[in-house]
C-alpha cells in the first residue's frame, strides 16, 4: 500500500502533510510519498522521529495555488505538485493520492491525468458531512456545476458503494436534494432524476430538503455540483459563525469557569461536528482513489485522509464502482 | 394602519397569533383583524386583557394544511383563512397581511388574489437571515423554482429597497449566491445574471459563495427560488443540530452548574441567532404588503412580524418599488 500526498497543497502545508505522513509512516501499515519541493520537504521531515524507509519523497518545484485558473493550470505547469503525484498515480507508482491544496487544480488532474472509469460520465466530489446520526455523503459537492439525470443516478451509484465498502453501512439510503419532499417537486434536473432513482435498485427513499442534510435523514444525499458547492459552503460558514459565538460565550473570566464545569460536553459536541474526523472528500469515477482533504486540514486532518485513502483502496471501491457501471444498461458515454 | 392576520396558520395557532395580537393591540398603534374560526378565536383572546376597540375577528371555516396542493386548495377553500384575509387586503380593508400557516397557500394567495406590481416578474419571498454582521436578506428563499436573468434583477431592486427602507441600510450591497467569486463561475442562470446586475445601479459586488451568507458579506444576496429553499432549511437544519447539541452540553449536573456560568454570553449568542427577532419573509413584488411569518413562530416571533408589517408600510416599500420598476426599461411581461 503506498499513498501519495501532494505536500505543497493547503493552508498548513507543507507542516501538516508532513507531520501526518510521518505519523502514518509510524502507526499505519503504508508506504508515503511525499511530492514537494524536496529541500522543504526534507527539512520539514528532518523534525520527526519516523522509519524513513517507508517515505520516500518525490521532487516537484512548481504549486498551482487556489486563485488560478485549474485547466490552465494543471496544463501548463507540469511540474506542480499535484500534476506529479496525479501522474505518479496514473501510472500505478502509488495506490491512491491526497491533496489539501486548490480544489480545482485536483480535480482537474483527476479528470484529465488519472481519468474516467469507462462507463462514467463524470467523476463528482463526494463529501462526507456530520450530521446528527453520523456522517453522510453529499454527491456531487461541487466537481460538475451542470448535471444531467444519467449523472446523478452514477453519484447515487458510486456513493452508496462508498459508503457500504468504507463506512460499513449495509444497503445505505438514497435521497435526491430537492425544495419539496413529494415528487415532482424541484428543479427540472430533480424531476427528471426522481423517476430515475425510483426505478434503480438503489435504495432511494425521494426527495430530502434542506433540513434534512445536518437531521442525516439519507445516507448519500445526491444533488448537481452548484447546489452541492453551495450546501457545503453554507454549512462550513455558519460552523465559523457557531463556533465564534461559543468561544464569544467562553470568553470573560466567570465564563471561562463555567466552562471547565462543560469541558466534556464541549469536546463530545465539537468532536462529533470536526471535520477533521471525518477525512477528506473522495472524487469517485476516477480510475485510481483521488482524495481533496480540506484546505483547512491540520495534521489530524491529513492523518484522517491518509486512513481513509487506505480504507478507499482496501475495500475495493473502484472495482465495485467498475462492476456496478458495467451491469448498468449500455449508455452513451458524452 | 390595519394587520390582518390568519389566526389559524402555524404549529402554535390561534394561541400565538391571537396572543400577539393582544399584545399589539395594546403596544403598538395599529388595529388587527384576526382572520379564522370565529368562536375559537374568540375564546382564545378572552384570555388577554387588550383593547378590544383595536382588535376585529373576521370568520372563515376552512384552513390550507401544510400538505395540501397550494393552488388547488387556494382555488377551492374559498373560505380558508388564509384565502379570506388575501382578500381583504386586495379590498384595501387592511394595510398588511402576516400568515405562519402553508408557505404555498400564502405565496399562492399573494400572486393570485393580492396580484403582482405592474412590471414585476415574479414576486420572490425575501428572508431575513442572522450573520455575523447583522441581518442579510436572502431573496427568493422559495418562490420561483424557476427563474431568469430579469426576475433575478428585480429580486435585487426589490430587495436592496427592503433592506433600505425598513432596515435603514444605505446603498445596500447585492451579491449574487454562486460557486464561485470570479464572473463568469456558476450555473448558467449566475453566468447570464452578472453581467444585468453589474450594469444595473444596484450596489452590486459580485458573485458571492455559500461560506458568504452566515458571514453577512452581502445586505442582499441573491438567486433563485430552489437554490435559496435549499440554502434556507439547510440553515434551519443546521440551526436544530447545533441548538441540540449546545443543550446536550449543558445536561448533565456539573455541566448545569456551568451553565449558570455563561448564561449571559449564550442568551447573547441565541438573541444574535434568533429568527424571532428577525420577524418574518416579506414576499416582494405583490401589490400590498404580504409578510410569511415562521411555522414555528411562538407569540414573540409573530409580535416581532406585526412590527415588521407596520414598518413594511409606514416606509412605503410597495410605492418605492412600483417607482423603480417603472423607471426600468419597459420589458415585456411574460
Amino acid at each position: 500500500m503506498k499513498i501519495i500526498i501532494d505536500a505543497m497543497g493547503g493552508d498548513h502545508a507543507p507542516s501538516a502533510p508532513v507531520a501526518a505522513a510521518a505519523r502514518a509512516a509510524t502507526e499505519l501499515n503504508a508506504n508515503i510519498v511525499l511530492v514537494g519541493k524536496q529541500d522543504i520537504v526534507e527539512k520539514e521531515l528532518a523534525k520527526y522521529k519516523c522509519d524513513r524507509s517507508k517515505i520516500e519523497i518525490v521532487n516537484a518545484d512548481e504549486v498551482i495555488e487556489n486563485t488560478e485558473e485549474p485547466v490552465k493550470a494543471v496544463k501548463t505547469k507540469k511540474n506542480a505538485s499535484v500534476v506529479v503525484a496525479a501522474n505518479m498515480l496514473k501510472r500505478g507508482e502509488g495506490d491512491a493520492m491526497l491533496s489539501m491544496g486548490s480544489t480545482g487544480a485536483l480535480l482537474t488532474s483527476g479528470l484529465l491525468i488519472v481519468g474516467r472509469i469507462k462507463g462514467v460520465h463524470r467523476p463528482a466530489l463526494a463529501t462526507l458531512l456530520p450530521s446528527a446520526k453520523g456522517a453522510k455523503m453529499l454527491i456531487d459537492a461541487g466537481a460538475n456545476t451542470k448535471c444531467k439525470k444519467e449523472y446523478l443516478l452514477q453519484f447515487g451509484i458510486m456513493g452508496s458503494i462508498y459508503m457500504k465498502n468504507v463506512l460499513g453501512i449495509e444497503n445505505p439510503t438514497v435521497g435526491l436534494i430537492s425544495n419539496g419532499e413529494e415528487e415532482g417537486k424541484g428543479d427540472e434536473l430533480c424531476k427528471e432524476t426522481y423517476p430515475v432513482l425510483k426505478a434503480s435498485n438503489l435504495n432511494f427513499i425521494g426527495n430530502i430538503e434542506g433540513r434534512d442534510i445536518m437531521e442525516g435523514t439519507a445516507d448519500v444525499m445526491v444533488t448537481d455540483g452548484f447546489t452541492g458547492n453551495v450546501i457545503l459552503k453554507t454549512i462550513e460558514g455558519m460552523g465559523h459563525v457557531v463556533s465564534d459565538g461559543v468561544k464569544e460565550i467562553f470568553s470573560g473570566v466567570l465564563h471561562k469557569i463555567g466552562a471547565l464545569f462543560v469541558l466534556n460536553g464541549i469536546k463530545n459536541f465539537r468532536q462529533k461536528m470536526d471535520y477533521r474526523e471525518y477525512g477528506g472528500a473522495p472524487l469517485l469515477g476516477t480510475r485510481r482513489p483521488v482524495i481533496k482533504g480540506h484546505g483547512s486540514s491540520d495534521a489530524k486532518a491529513v492523518f484522517s485522509a491518509i486512513k481513509q485513502a487506505i480504507k478507499f483502496v482496501d475495500t475495493d471501491v473502484i472495482q465495485s464502482i467498475k462492476n456496478n457501471i458495467d451491469s448498468m444498461e449500455e449508455e452513451t458515454d458524452d
